[in-house]
């Protein structure tokens, strides 16, 4: 079997439009497509069997270190080698990694479908008005490393198949499965249904996170730092909070994410 | 006691040369400057003992939502107040928190003051060639909130005052006291001289973080995600490892400061 590589010189071939001004794209969306930057999160995207890339771009330079993924993912979508500097022309920043992939978005699991599709044991992290780009990534590759089965994400929060969070999650968010859309309350409620015991993260909790009992079926509720969860979620659930210094104001989110996942982490998926 | 306030309309007007370009100047370092962003950040410059500032840029509409802390810190520096438009034209971007100020740099302490200035019960964050900013700005935010008392910056590292380090440490890079310059050999050969229990976090470590001791004087080393850390750093300290899902490659360094720093924190000195 023979990869379908073409070299492109022609900065207006029209193969080349989806990669066109990207960074500014991003910025207002992209229905049907997300962008997989570098190679570790190509080797993902290759491998995924939820997403399917439509097409690769490589910098002539970077094509041969992509060779091993390449051999050993056998992408059937064409993958087209450009000189760095068309690269750069095209996306229309320096894509100093030299290696961008288009893949196909499919539609996320519906919060029921998502909950039917879980394990009897299971521990889920739930994210409500998370609107960093960065942060949304970093939680994602906090649910890959502490085995998380799934995301839900309330539809206050930021897309994660925006490029940067694709990037800062090392390709988890293409990894990682999650529902998205639904309100909060919405959630807490389907979550109850699903027996789940739910924790919500928050510096105004009296109990410790390094005290809570891991139950079977755990739901991890995290907001926003600045706003924090709405008095509701906080008044429905069991709160647990991670102490910090008195003279300082805060955790960011997905380091919150990163201890509380390591503490309910179910150990035997851990290496 | 009053506050040296200017509106400046001019955008040539050289008062405001020290801003101008801000994000390509990061890029070739600056000298005896640092640029701080947005309002906690600038409340913790104008707090601060160690570090001065110049002066402060604000835009009109951003002024009265300053005023509490200009109040309460009662900075001598002029604080130049421009339209937004004028804001973002002189520094090169969108600079849509509309508050920046210029800090002076001071010398950091030599390894060895930074250490004879310890508490006899200390834990400190060894950092081994890390360069992304915004993994060093994590650190600091983490070292910060769980209350360590300063961090060794080996000389392969980047530098904290970068204006991203500062903004994503929300300030902890002007607060938590550190030292840089040294090589890794000379920081292991201080910390042993002073007494520390030195650990190191590593994947390849066979004992894990939460079975650790800790010492009464304990320093932990951190490596880049990538290359890891030295061969000699690994055999001559007690390496720890955190686990995480067989199928995925790492935790991100910041995200691993948070835990292991957790884990080592003074608990009398969290809230």
């Amino acid at each position: 079997m023979s990869l379908d590589i073409t070299t492109i010189s022609d900065v207006d071939d029209p193969r080349l439009a989806p990669y066109r001004d990207i960074k500014e794209r991003d910025l207002v969306g992209r229905e049907h497509h997300f962008i997989a930057e570098g190679k570790v999160v190509l080797s993902v995207l290759l491998r995924s069997k939820r997403f399917e890339a439509q097409s690769l771009l490589v910098a002539a330079a970077k094509l041969l270190g992509l060779m091993p993924v390449l051999d050993a993912t056998k992408p059937t979508c064409p993958i087209y080698c450009v000189p760095q500097k068309i690269m750069d022309d095209i996306a229309g920043f320096n894509v100093h990694r030299g290696i961008l992939g288009i893949g196909e978005r499919v539609s996320t699991p519906t919060l029921d479908e998502f909950l039917a599709g879980l394990p009897e044991k299971a521990l889920v992290p739930v994210l409500c008005g998370i609107s960093n780009h960065d942060n949304m990534g970093s939680i994602f590759r906090n649910a890959a490393a502490f085995a998380a089965d799934g995301i839900i994400i309330d539809k206050t929060c930021c897309d994660p198949l925006y490029r940067k969070a694709i990037r800062v999650s090392v390709g988890a968010a293409l990894k990682v499965p999650y529902t998205q859309g639904e309100d909060i309350k919405t959630i807490l409620a389907a979550l109850e249904k699903a027996n789940f015991r739910i924790y919500s993260l928050s510096p105004a909790a009296s109990n410790y996170l390094k005290d809570a009992e891991v139950a079977k079926r755990t739901a991890l509720v995290f907001g926003t730092e600045g706003e924090g969860l709405p008095n509701f979620v906080l008044k429905d659930t069991e709160t647990l909070r991670i102490p910090i210094a008195y003279d300082f104001d805060s955790l960011n989110v997905a380091t919150a994410t990163g201890l509380a996942l390591e503490h309910f982490a179910d150990f035997d998926k851990l290496n």
